[in-house]
């Protein structure tokens, strides 16, 4: 989309007036994150995306990657655009100063991600990446590996990877098979083959860094027996300098529904030279950081396609005439009216803006968790936001993005058949987004992680954490006349949702089969809930604003307005999804295998 | 997907034990359609599905159409396709002989359409607007040009197309422009463009006849003086004999998200020489024999994908080795079990299934009424059939579509990452799928249809006839216990549907935009419940043929299986949609349209 603007206005909202990043910043530390300076980095990154990065989005997706002997060739201007990115400072923004950071707080960083990856999703991919290496060298890298690799990967001179699915494991990990053999000189050799490697190769920068899963010889069967390996695309000595090419070779690229500016690579490692990270063996919890980090920026790219879409659509609302309205004429000098006058069109545009501004604070107090694990002092507020934050983690990342499904749908639903033409570019949105559901962890995956590990697997403990904040939250509203109904029905769902994993815990007792039949239900069912939750702090905040007298009364009335339709007509969804919850596995298990196919 | 199965088995089970088709087809005269006859026609149709459009499927998307100078080229195989399928007799199984015809009915040429479609979307779409051009002259045309152009188009050596669309009105046809002038030897010179014209310009075929609305001199504004022309590419003789290029020209193709070999054409009438068609200012009612016939055929579409997309993810499903069952290994001498043993992967394998054969029911029971329309001469009967119709066609075009993007989305969920890949096929089927919401009507506009013009607008009539039949058969279920629960939620469904229909109607009254803040949950809703009903039918049939004793065990206890599912998972999903619907309009139309941006 071209015309795709930030959203400086609500983003701002969200953290300066709702979540109070301000004084979060200065309590922990981050004195230089002053509200001025928050606003002068959202408007040069709001600049970056709208300006540089949104024109370069349909020219992603029309030329794609092209691959040739190796060779990865990146969309006309995308190459640019990341040089601009690393003049512009933005890779080192939340990184220590001693490795050339600029040391301000992670949220301030990513929540600008919203709108890069807004502007052009492919194109966001590959800096995305590379932060995300550069978390886990900074959780797990010898200090020389710092020195010689997260310098550069800061400085944005260098990207990097993630290697971990192979051709016959995505989300088992435990079945990998690329074996990294030691030599003399405490280097290894990795030899395998990896796919589904985004920005495996690249023109953008001077070298590529992978980390990449193995195994060890002799290590332990299944996921206890994986490491963590670093291997360069070049070899560099002791000053980052480049020597000579390392044998790991991009072997194709994939073709894929979208995110085509974004190369997706087989990548054939062949005695490659690389190095271990952390311990032996401890690959996987060597990556959690990473995987955790990268789960809600996935999610973020769903509230991202989500904002644009309905950005989209709704410019197209207000131009497009066809009909008019059931109540009388609205454009009465026109030969028809917009159709934002119709409610279906209201509907989805509702849909759309409710969904984007209630996981925008969803999104955003999460990443205000993660700058609480990464660093408070107070050893119970770190511990309460790391509760939050397990819990909450596998819901951003599923809930955000399989609502974006829906949103973008909705985007090209509202333009009708020009919905389905390349050139508005409604289309784009709903391809790309479709890969969040799949990557980084697919929607199952992260529901039997919320219900089965994190609910369950600790006894109610995390749920019990999050759901005393809600529910302390709506106890104080209690005689606010005006938001009591609101306040009762999160408050209730609260009670049903513990209520609901306490019943899905005793049936899996005698049929751990429970757990997968009620899992992504419930993960909705929590999504739901929770971005509930947060529109109801934004209806209260806005009334605020609104008592307190405010020049800004539109935009205040507006989220009201928006609570009311995400009460009446999303929260209620929850309904279908305790009868499905409810209905346990019997249903999707009496099946036999056979019996799927019989009568094909 | 070229391992596309044409389901013969389970489309036989809904024509022949589910709807007594062959007694039907005897009831109406058509004598020679027998069951063996049926039989066989299909054993060839599935063959020409399989063998011949399948492969070209991908093919298709990977090509699409080119465009050089009014010159559009169909992707590589396309032509000689649609020349096997004229060899085949397939364009003229249900027409008259009179016209060259072979005179079976609809229903058993349209039924197997599904085939056609889930094997070749785009192909399909060649030979499907056709038959709504023959219908259509079936319907209006004179005499003499159902001699000269009927007759071509049965053969199959001619296609047709519907020109309805312009670039200001796609829903809103009250708005077209296009201009005919009467010439002085009866005929009429067309001037306008249209857009959006499926097959408007292709290679397949001799001549290509236009179907075109347009507004004759001094005709009334709005709907009422819309007339409908045909216009041929290459104007004939009264023998059929080609003559000169008529001024009607393709001026571009569109670039579109899907459906890529299906040419897509701005067509451009430059005084291009037609005739009139039925009377003048009545060519929106010539349509309507057309437009109700490719709603239907549209929700066929949606149908054909959800079940190629479950073909594909049941194959992947019973392949892919990932993780263990929870409940104990299953495939012990394996590195793991095939991911179908897991709970949430049989959960979006059997919303796929339930969903494809439940629809299949659904739209041959339209095609049987749609017979009994054409056919019968039992004025009771035919008027019953009328009604249902009415009621059904906007659930069927809208419902089948809709669930098809749930359907097929969840066909590339199932492969994980692979899903988003072009190899695999199950991408595709999402892309192409997608533009049945839209065309033929959207989704928004269907809804209003289903609930202010024939629900409403027949103070509950329509729904009434229906309405009658599904408590009939429930009440005839009374006493079978196996059955008794199902045919409660059916039955109290029905009564809840009429009770929401009046609700409707009478706030309707003081407030008209309730309709369309309705609509869409009330046609998703009355879909829900319509399937249902006819999931309960098959579950029924299913176990009268196990008590008779039967050799398809298998196949009949995996209907009553599935029925279950349905039941338990989907039918419940009118509960949130009931939410959403009581809900009202408020919270969609209190919003000022400047609200809408405020803060963007």
């Amino acid at each position: 989309m071209e015309n795709y603007k930030a959203t400086q206005r609500d983003t701002l909202f969200v953290t300066q007036e709702l979540l109070g990043m301000e004084a979060h910043y200065q309590a922990l530390g981050f004195e230089d994150a002053t509200d001025d300076l928050i606003r002068a980095i959202y408007g040069e990154a709001a600049k970056f995306a709208e300006n540089v990065l949104a024109p370069l989005n349909q020219v992603g997706d029309d030329e794609g990657c092209t691959f040739n002997d190796g060779v990865v060739t990146t969309p006309t201007g995308f190459k640019e655009a990341y040089k601009q990115y690393v003049d512009g400072g933005w890779p080192s923004m939340a990184h220590p100063v001693e490795f050339g950071g600029q040391g301000l707080p992670y949220s301030l960083a990513t929540t600008m991600a919203e709108w890069f990856s807004g502007a052009n999703h492919s194109w966001a991919m590959y800096p995305g990446l590379s932060q995300g290496c550069m978390e886990t060298l900074k959780a797990n890298g010898t200090p020389e590996q710092q020195e010689v690799y997260l310098t550069k990967l800061i400085e944005g001179s260098w990207t990097g990877t993630m290697c971990l699915t192979e051709p016959h494991c995505g989300s088992d990990l435990g079945m990998l098979k690329c074996k990294a053999e030691p030599t003399d000189n405490g280097a290894y050799k990795l030899t395998g083959t990896k796919i589904f490697i985004s920005a495996g190769e690249h023109d953008m920068s001077d070298n590529i860094i992978h980390l990449v899963l193995a195994r060890l010889p002799d290590a332990p069967q299944g996921t206890k027996g994986i490491s963590l390996f670093l291997v360069p695309k070049f070899n560099v000595d002791g000053s980052g300098n480049i020597l000579d090419r390392n044998t790991v070779k991009c072997g194709s690229i994939e073709h894929k529904m979208g995110i085509k500016g974004s190369a997706t690579c087989v990548m054939n490692f062949d005695e490659a030279k690389g190095f271990l990270v952390g311990e032996p063996n401890r690959g996987l919890a060597c990556m959690f950081t990473f995987m955790n980090i990268a789960r809600i920026g996935t999610g973020m790219e769903g509230l991202s396609a989500t904002e644009a879409s309905y950005q989209g659509a709704l410019a197209y609302a207000k131009d497009r005439l066809q009909f008019r309205s059931l109540t009388g004429k609205k454009n009465p000098d026109g030969p028809a009216d917009p159709i934002i006058v119709h409610p279906d069109v209201r509907r989805m545009l509702l849909t759309q803006k409710s969904l984007a501004e209630g996981k925008r604070a969803m999104a955003v107090y999460c990443m205000k968790m993660v700058d609480t694990t990464l660093y408070s002092d107070d050893i119970e507020a770190k511990k309460t936001a790391e509760a939050k934050l397990a819990l909450l983690t596998p819901i951003v990342k599923a809930f955000l993005t399989e609502t974006a499904q829906e949103a973008t749908s909705y985007g090209m639903q509202i333009y009708g058949g020009h919905g389905y033409i390349k050139e508005w570019g409604m289309e784009q949105l709903a391809r790309d987004t479709r890969i969040c559901t799949m990557y980084e962890g697919t929607t199952g995956i992260q529901a039997i992680d919320l219900l089965a590990r994190k609910v369950i697997g600790s006894n109610g403990e995390l749920l019990k954490v999050f759901a005393t904040e809600i529910k302390t939250y709506c106890a104080g509203l209690r005689g606010q006349s005006q938001f009591n109904a609101w306040a009762n029905a999160i408050d209730s769902h609260v009670d049903e949702w513990i209520q609901i994993s306490t019943d899905i815990a005793v049936s899996a007792q005698s049929n751990p089969d429970e757990l997968g039949a009620a899992a992504v239900d419930y993960l909705m069912y929590a999504g739901y809930i929770t971005v509930g939750y947060f529109w109801l702090q934004m209806a209260v905040t806005a009334q605020q604003k609104l008592d307190e007298g405010s020049s800004e009364d539109d935009f205040y009335r507006a989220k009201i307005m928006t609570a009311k339709f995400y009460f009446d007509r999303m929260l209620t969804r929850t309904r279908s999804l305790v009868s499905a919850i409810h209905s346990g596995s019997e249903n999707l298990m009496q099946m036999e295998e056979a019996l799927f196919s019989v009568g094909k």
